[in-house]
């Protein structure tokens, strides 16, 4: 029992079955479709609203049949949490940061993951591999595990230690690999048929999007069925963003949202030392080239090619919003100046949203009673590269009170 | 409008007022006590499932005036979940675990938090302060620049990087001080007056208590008010644990639990590196001696003397459970082996629980049908020198399939 009514090629809409294992068709990601007149007459927001507080509550809009068991670790509704400190700050009457650290594996991974590691799992997947340089190879690490699935993970030999860490920790058979991402990703390409495994590169198989896009459902129902009017993301991959996308669509089909909601302007933000997007953006073109030498500290964000491209760039023309890079010197100080004023760990990839939306409310493309939500996709701690900590070295025998402030 | 009746010195029983600033009583913790034959009549475990899943859902049963906002960062109720494979391995029938990782700043010690920064600005605290070698300085740093409050933090040279970087993040004035965690306490106790600050150091006010009480709540109300009969819980200060005992007595009076429940036992765990509860419980005594040398990995469990040793020696034994320590290197190999079986992050806290589990259940002091929780009470990546990944080299241009296991 589950309400998909069939795949969709995401480049050419070729109709493909569902119920089977799916990676690309033609060398491009593939769309989940659904009988959403059927959601419509099956479910209702205030049935949705009695549910136990887990992105599984949104069960009937997921592609896990209702009978099956998700493999799960508790994934939790994220907070929505205002931030009027910051705003006024920045000059903005309304700022809300919706922190996706407090998922399992400190990550918003961990929703791609649920989902598409609960449908290899139906659909008899024992082996999966990918590449990865940060937080998906542990939450890929971690869901594995709970699903007793063998779990294979290529990363450049630079990856932070801690994603290294995560993988070790969740017993996956993690390597390091003396090349780039896409070295690492021709590894699982190659092995896919002799080590007989399954691929959960990003967007390479369907079910990712799907799980990332109750991002956009949980972000609805937080606000009692409306949405932002501008909404800040930070761009590596595109599962978020495309997968928010394909949310407010739904939404507005199934009549969950009002049918003039006029839908949030997307602001993909990308690391000026990684920034295909950007770059395509401004081009005016619906796919990118290959970012030459990618380098960022916002570890999540250094992907230099994307396959989901001209679905990351449909999504931001269609919302009517852009693409736009933020400074590199300036993650640090942003990562510091963010949490400080409102307590909640911003990771790298999230300071660099700041430094873009600081800009943008300056320059006026962003007005300032218009409310913006801004997407913490990770847990700081994870990034202790990326803010040097150098304590003040204090003498326990010689204190000087008025040098501390007293 | 709060339903506190009176606060309580522990040692002796005298009745203080609530309302204004409080510390020690006679040098030891104070209790919060509440009109619950009042509470019973204003809500119900009905009324609470209900409400958003914070633990601010337990709101009469907290000190703070129900019209005062409280300083949350969005903690939710954190996942119970089975382990059924790990259990298999132990030879447990029903294991779960509370996975407290999910929490801000990635540990429980943020229940505490919320509920002794929200009491201090309710009571005009602008300034706070306090020693601390592990997560609960992360946690008031955040907490406090939730509030708008400065925090000052102190900690011993050696604190594992994670947690002078957390402090630093949220913009404490953080310090690292050449000495141990009680020098650190007594520049927090001398500065007091001078400095004007509040002092937050573990069990030295009485609202982090009743943070961590939720523990129990939450844990009860997942049970459908039902309790398990085994708990493991890793004791450093004691809050944790003297917390949810308050919180089962509360639970019982209130009738939210049949009036014959059994309550859970406590299993106090420690590492043998500081373990001065354990020597205690075995010594029969009430009061703990400091414990000489502390030294363990597992940084939580680094307390070589607790100002409320008498309240976790009488929790453990009124429970009838017992104290226990786990060995040093078994923490890593643990992590690792739990974490794998569950895809749960496990904190190496929680991973000596699971050695004494082992032992526990292998001697028979755990029954094999009993259910068990144990408390995963902080998020492993914040612990990288607990778990060395040496991860294996792979050239990309000669890939050895069959070594890979294909
Ligand atoms: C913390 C963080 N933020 C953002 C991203 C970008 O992800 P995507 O563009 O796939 O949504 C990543 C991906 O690794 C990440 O780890
Ligand atoms: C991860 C973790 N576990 C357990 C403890 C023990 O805390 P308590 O005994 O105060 O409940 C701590 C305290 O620092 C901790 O950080």
């Amino acid at each position: 029992m589950h309400y998909v009514s069939h795949l969709e090629g995401a480049i050419d809409g070729t109709v493909l079955p569902f119920g089977q294992l799916a990676n690309l068709h033609n060398g491009r990601p593939i769309w989940v479709r659904y009988h959403l007149d059927r959601i419509r007459d099956a479910v209702t927001p205030a049935d949705i609203a009695r549910r136990p507080p887990s992105l599984w509550r949104y069960r009937e809009l997921l592609p896990l049949p209702l009978d099956v068991e998700p493999v799960t670790l508790g994934e939790g509704m994220t907070p929505l949490l205002p931030c009027p400190r910051l705003g006024k700050e920045l000059g903005l009457s309304r700022l809300l940061v919706k922190d996706e650290s407090q998922l399992p594996t400190g990550s918003f991974k961990s929703r791609g993951q649920t989902a598409c590691v609960s449908m290899a799992k139906w659909l008899g997947v024992t082996r999966v591999a990918l590449p990865t340089a940060g937080n998906a190879g542990g939450a890929a690490a971690a869901y594995a595990a709970r699903a007793g699935m063998e779990c294979y993970i290529f990363m450049p030999a630079d990856t932070p230690v801690v994603n290294q860490f995560e993988a070790h920790l969740y017993g996956a058979k993690a390597y390091r690999v003396n090349g780039l991402i896409n070295d690492c990703g021709k590894i699982v390409k190659d092995g896919a048929e002799r080590m007989g495994w399954f691929d959960l590169s990003t967007l390479k198989e369907p079910y990712r999007i799907e799980g990332k896009k109750t991002m956009g459902l949980e972000l609805a129902e937080q606000l009692g069925w409306t949405l932002p009017d501008v909404i800040f993301y930070p761009t590596g991959g595109g599962t978020g963003l495309v997968g928010m996308w394909k949310a407010f669509q739904e939404l507005l089909e199934l009549g969950w949202i009002a049918k003039d909601t006029k839908l949030p302007r997307f602001v993909s933000v990308q690391a000026e030392g990684c920034a295909p997007i950007v770059t395509a953006f401004d081009k005016g073109e619906r796919f990118a080239d290959l970012f030459p030498n990618a380098k960022t500290v916002a570890s999540g964000l250094r992907v230099p090619v994307a396959v989901g491209d001209f679905m990351i760039l449909d999504a931001i023309r269609a919302s009517g919003g852009l693409a736009a890079t933020g400074r590199e010197d300036a993650i640090g100080p942003w990562m510091r100046r963010a949490s400080t004023a409102e307590g909640i760990g911003i990771c790298p990839e999230t300071a660099v949203c700041f430094d873009v939306l600081e800009r943008l409310v300056k320059d006026g493309t962003v007005g300032r009673d218009e409310s913006v939500v801004v997407f913490n996709t990770g847990a700081a701690p994870k990034y202790l590269e990326a803010l040097p900590a150098e304590l003040t070295s204090l003498d326990k025998d010689h204190i000087d009170w008025a040098a501390l402030g007293g």
